[in-house]
């Protein structure tokens, strides 16, 4: 029988999850859930989240597509109750409480619930995991450049900003030193965050400026480009979703890299997404980041990779 | 309590084990077991292979050290009837011959193996997995340039030849068709395996270069270059024992690129091993491959790596 699957949230991130299920024949995608009134892309049925109760008996996994900054926490722990999740929940530093509340809960009615999934938290938590723990060196990691999603949507949730954009930039020579093991790397200066910001009417740049500067776990303390451009710059900006990322382990003898390109941001993470939903029911209940669950459950066939 | 380890066989492997676990306090080296009459380099007891069923109750896991090509198959089956090992199998061809046959005795004897554990196979195919699952394009693997232990194992165990090494050497051009997802790319076209060879007195060039050519598995179809050098050249290139290599997974928007190079291959070897001895008691009876471990089993506090 067919995995019944949900996806919750249609932006970026639903959108792409919608068509790489649709595209495969392992996955029926019941419906789309979102607190807005919307068309899905692909003509899936779309149904208000706050009647996703009642498809309890009709859906076996959704797929979590909010915000980490607003959405995920609550969502997350409500949907729980009712199905197995998958989420993407993505402030790092917020992780151990989500994860706390998401096992509790997820036992509690007998679910389960893969957190934190994607490219960072995720394979990047793997490589850093595996990096660290084999060389006992240093581990860092690089984003860009590209497109945040998690800081896009930060900047957009801030009172006043219209529409806004945020590329995130690797410094050259932070790489360099990041291969060397005795060079030190300020955490706070491996990037730059370069942001387009489109105000409503009426906005103060200053205030928004400050705000952005101050927002704690996404900018403060970084390097941070701030440009107020048109909504229409903005628009023009986000039909390339483009990232990438590395993350480099090094001791005095060894280095192990791991690196990631991708034209579509929200595609490469539906596509990591889409991978663990065949994992979900080979775990008990409660809830699991990609570290804990063993990678032959997202294979059909694991042996062959030996 | 520490984890008392035992390492078989005293090989470079041998020697690059037994550095790693004196240097980790968690772990306390018993014993090195080999068939040959040797001295150890850091006054770790030898013992006679043939008396290694007497450490039943003094040693809780065994890395296994031996070489592929004549060891491992009976070694493994044999010692994981009194311990629990790590072993590094890696004729990737007879892996599931192997593994079927550690999971039988495991399960009966109640220990559990982590077999084919080390980069390739071991990360590399943790790497492969998540590079095709994750995209459904096209892996590639690459090793290189750098001397690979198993080839030169198969090489020595020629009859005629006195000591041997070699080094895998990756194509440029196949690289460059690695990142085309409509590049079609030649298994055996791949690399050149350049063979460094100093023969037994009385020893045919002709003999011994058809005995490497027709070798299944290791050089078979492969392009080959053999040199026949004298055996102090050979003690020479053997101070040195670096290598390299990558996984390479691509589809038409995405790419994910993972690479590892070390200074010396079998103590990057051992460093993974090492890693693994912590996975063994989390672990019912039975054998498993790296894929089947959760990376949170080699991590004391693995919820930081997300």
């Amino acid at each position: 029988m067919k995995i019944r699957v949900g996806v919750v949230g249609y932006g970026n991130l639903g959108h792409a999850m919608e068509r790489e299920i649709v595209n495969n024949k392992r996955y029926d995608l019941v419906a789309i859930f979102s607190r807005r009134d919307v068309q899905s892309e692909l003509g899936t049925p779309v149904v208000k989240f706050a009647e996703i109760e009642a498809y309890k008996d009709k859906i076996d996994v959704m797929i979590m597509c909010g915000g980490s900054k607003d959405d995920l926490m609550w969502q997350s722990a409500q949907v729980v109750k009712d199905f197995d999740i998958i989420d993407t929940f993505d402030t790092h530093k917020l992780i151990p409480k989500h994860s706390c509340n998401l096992n509790k809960l997820a036992k509690l009615h007998n679910h389960r619930a893969i957190y934190s999934c994607g490219w960072d938290p995720g394979i990047f938590s793997l490589y850093k995991l595996m990096g660290q723990e084999f060389l006992h060196g240093k581990t860092s990691v690089f984003w860009g450049k590209g497109v945040s999603q998690g800081h896009s949507d930060a900047l957009r949730r801030i009172d006043g900003v219209a529409d806004a954009i945020q590329y995130t930039i690797p410094n050259v020579d932070a790489i360099k030193q990041a291969k060397n093991l005795k060079s030190n790397i300020d955490e706070n200066k491996k990037h730059t965050r370069l942001c387009y910001v489109a105000l409503k009417d009426g906005a103060s740049e200053e205030k928004i400026t400050n705000e952005i500067l101050n927002m704690p776990y996404y900018f403060k303390g970084q390097e941070v480009i701030i440009k107020f451009v048109s909504l229409s710059q903005i628009a023009k900006l986000k039909k390339k979703m483009y990232h990438a990322g590395k993350v480099i382990s090094v001791d005095e003898d060894n280095m192990i890299k791991n690196e990631v390109s991708m034209k579509n941001n929200p595609q490469f993470t539906a596509k990591i997404l889409h991978a663990y939903i065949s994992a979900l029911p080979k775990l008990e209940s409660g809830a699991y980041s990609i570290l804990q669950v063993p990678l032959s459950y997202i294979s059909k066939n694991y042996d062959s990779y030996l």
